[in-house]
């Protein structure tokens, strides 16, 4: 059935198309802003990838960095889960219909009732943020920063939201050395990223409706630890630019470095360009595999990488079934987790070609990490964003699209309706 | 079982320290070759990949590309046919276990006896390779080679093993215009990559045994053509130096240089490191993809690509089944090529780290294309390879190695036995 991902696709497109309108109001740009960049900074905020083509911080008025937040939080949270919420303020019921989709978006379980589920995910969001904004506000008021209390709201929702806009053209690289930004912005970015399914199952743990957690929060938090860990460790010891820094700043510029590509927020504190080619493969690597499912993060998903693992494993100690954790994996999320791989990597090698082609003057490197930055909906990038050519745009606004609606929802979405359904008998493919 | 894996991997490694050895004796060498450096060359000629660090020419003696020559064909034509063929020879009978691993080795139908089909792939390799020496010949002895004959030969046998492995510093590229030759290495480098299985399937069906080709040939020969026709037309119209060429040069020369990389023999009559980075995208796609099982080359294998691909549309329009050609894909088939897939990325990331590392000094691309052309036994480089340090050259040998035993095998021999076999409950995984 291709009619969910067609609605969700349009429904982000809707988004896009209405904050593009909104920012190429005059009154909403500082200095003259061209469609095309505002498109372009209207997708990335509804995707909540934060690469831009001109800088937010002073290109937009207060009126066009609001629009850009509100753009950044409907993303975030995903517009499902706002429409679902605006329909629950009036009715304080859902629609059978809506009650359904949004199970389908969120990977439901059976037993939790979708109208709880969304109250909770935008009350937790609310309070979250707020926590947020009120420890980076005096931060940020020291620093001498314009109008503070905004700016610590605006980086407390890009922060929670995976997004990585910045009102700092140099994003958080200021507060390298700052361990308080540094905490604030990794525990949204993580709170964001791990999703809202292991909020809703930390917090029936809590509230002793079950013992331990589930299958699914226990991968997504161990992967996730792991590629922390593991990730801060190979940088630490391998990047030149960051071994040379000040002790105690070097655990803390490594950390927030991985953090940022796993948790696919996309806010540096180090020039990404920078860094050594061997890091940035780590981060691509990490840009890739991306954040969890149901959370505000982008690419592949923690859960799909941790299919295909134990698919490899598997199939390498000849197991005859596929198992991970001791558990074994069903057919269908084999299926789900090869496809979107496969879909992701095609999806790539195009987007990619279309790039060296409209980009010839850019490194080859510089375009792989923006395509991939641009997939996962991450928004690092290594300095190829504001060189890119009025296509180049156009190809990294299509990714960001398949980024934030699913790899493979954007394919089901524009896949054609199945129309050959017969079948022929040899079939024994031999490989 | 991890047994034949294993077998087969010390099966290679076997030949690749007897070359090793066999090179090193003063003898070979033509001028001082470094130890690594004829490792190198060694495991580069059995695993028919064809980079080299030192130019075989000018480094060897007669007796030393004699040997080149044999590591080629011992590789080419697999150790297992080879040892087979030889015990046929011997007794014309075919050890029960032999005959078993044989069977697995190529898949070979169970109709087909194996004993038959040794004799008729090592009778065909033979006469293919005299065809093809004696076309070259006189294009050689016209164009003033040293040794016309020797150069023939090597150069037939190189093509159909696709190894890719020229006498010639500049490999082809002084024939870029020679139609015959140009013909002649594209028609061996083809039949060796579509592999014994396809030639088996035509002998049946032209002696009448069958009527119509076998599925897997079908999906075999339509796929190579797709790729060397979609291929070439790309080449021929986004690529500027060969947009460049003279008309009846451009078509040729595009052809070519896209042949080289889906057959996996890794000649080329163009500079691969003057195309531009978009061909060279289109080049590295059609390495990963590489040849065809039971060939001579390297790669995911176009089978995988296909079952992959079937997947990917099956998934996309929502169809209960996985189908291809409209035909249903077994579990087992989806199985393997996904796991080869994940496990070829996982490798090629680790192998592309290391490199990053021991070779601060070289282009990420260039790496990249390296460490893939390594993968799929191709050979083709932008120049990476003389630059190589010691670490580099050793990750390379492991990539080619890999390449050849097969990217799975590779890994189901290093694989150690499944222990644990328990498994628990709670096994939702949600997506
Ligand atoms: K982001
Ligand atoms: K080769």
């Amino acid at each position: 059935n291709t009619e969910p991902a067609k609605l969700l696709l349009i429904g982000y497109l809707s988004y896009m198309l209405i904050g593009f309108a909104l920012l190429s109001l005059p009154f909403a740009q500082a200095t003259p802003v061209a469609a095309l960049d505002a498109l372009f900074i209207a997708t990335s905020a509804v995707s909540t990838t934060g690469l831009v083509t001109v800088d937010p911080g002073t290109s937009f008025t207060f009126f066009g960095e609001l629009v850009v937040l509100l753009l950044i939080q409907i993303g975030g949270l995903g517009y499902m889960t706002i429409g679902s919420f605006a329909v629950l303020a009036l009715q304080d019921n859902l629609g059978k219909m809506r009650a359904r989709t949004c199970r389908a978006a969120f990977n439901l379980p059976e037993d939790i009732s979708p109208k709880l589920f969304l109250r909770s995910v935008v009350i937790f969001t609310l309070i979250c943020e707020a926590i947020g904004a009120a420890i980076l506000y005096p931060k940020f008021a020291a620093a001498g920063v314009d109008n503070p209390l905004w700016a610590a709201i605006f980086h407390a929702v890009s922060a929670f939201c995976t997004a990585g806009f910045s009102l700092f053209s140099s994003s958080l690289e200021a507060f390298r050395g700052d361990f308080t930004v540094n905490a604030t912005i990794s525990a949204l970015s993580i709170f964001g990223a791990m999703g809202f399914l292991i909020i809703v199952d930390l917090w029936r743990t809590l509230m002793g409706r079950q013992r331990n957690l589930g299958f699914t929060s226990k991968v997504i938090f161990r992967l996730t630890m792991l590629f922390l860990i593991l990730g801060t460790a190979v940088v630490m010891v391998t990047d030149p630019g960051i071994i040379a820094l000040p002790a105690e700043e070097r655990i803390m510029t490594a950390f927030f470095q991985v953090m940022t590509a796993a948790t696919t927020v996309g806010f540096n504190t180090y020039p990404i360009s920078e860094l050594s080619m061997a890091v940035l493969l780590v981060v691509m690597f990490l840009m890739v595999i991306g954040a969890s499912p149901a959370g505000t993060g982008g690419g592949l998903k923690t859960t799909s990488f941790a299919v295909l693992i134990g698919l490899v494993r598997s199939t390498l100690k000849g197991r005859d079934e596929v198992r991970f954790f001791k558990r074994r994996v069903r057919f269908e999320q084999l299926q789900t987790a090869t496809a979107s791989l496969v879909f992701y990597l095609g999806l790539m090698v195009a987007a990619l070609f279309c790039l060296l082609l409209t980009e010839p003057a850019l490194d080859f490197a510089a375009l792989l990490f923006e395509a991939l930055s641009a997939m996962g909906t991450v928004g690092l990038s290594m300095g190829a964003t504001g060189e890119l050519s009025p296509l180049g745009k156009v190809v990294i606004i299509v990714l960001m699209t398949a980024g934030r609606v699913g790899i493979l929802t954007f394919g089901i979405a524009l896949a054609s309706r199945d129309e050959s359904r017969e079948e022929e008998r040899d079939n024994e493919l031999v490989m």
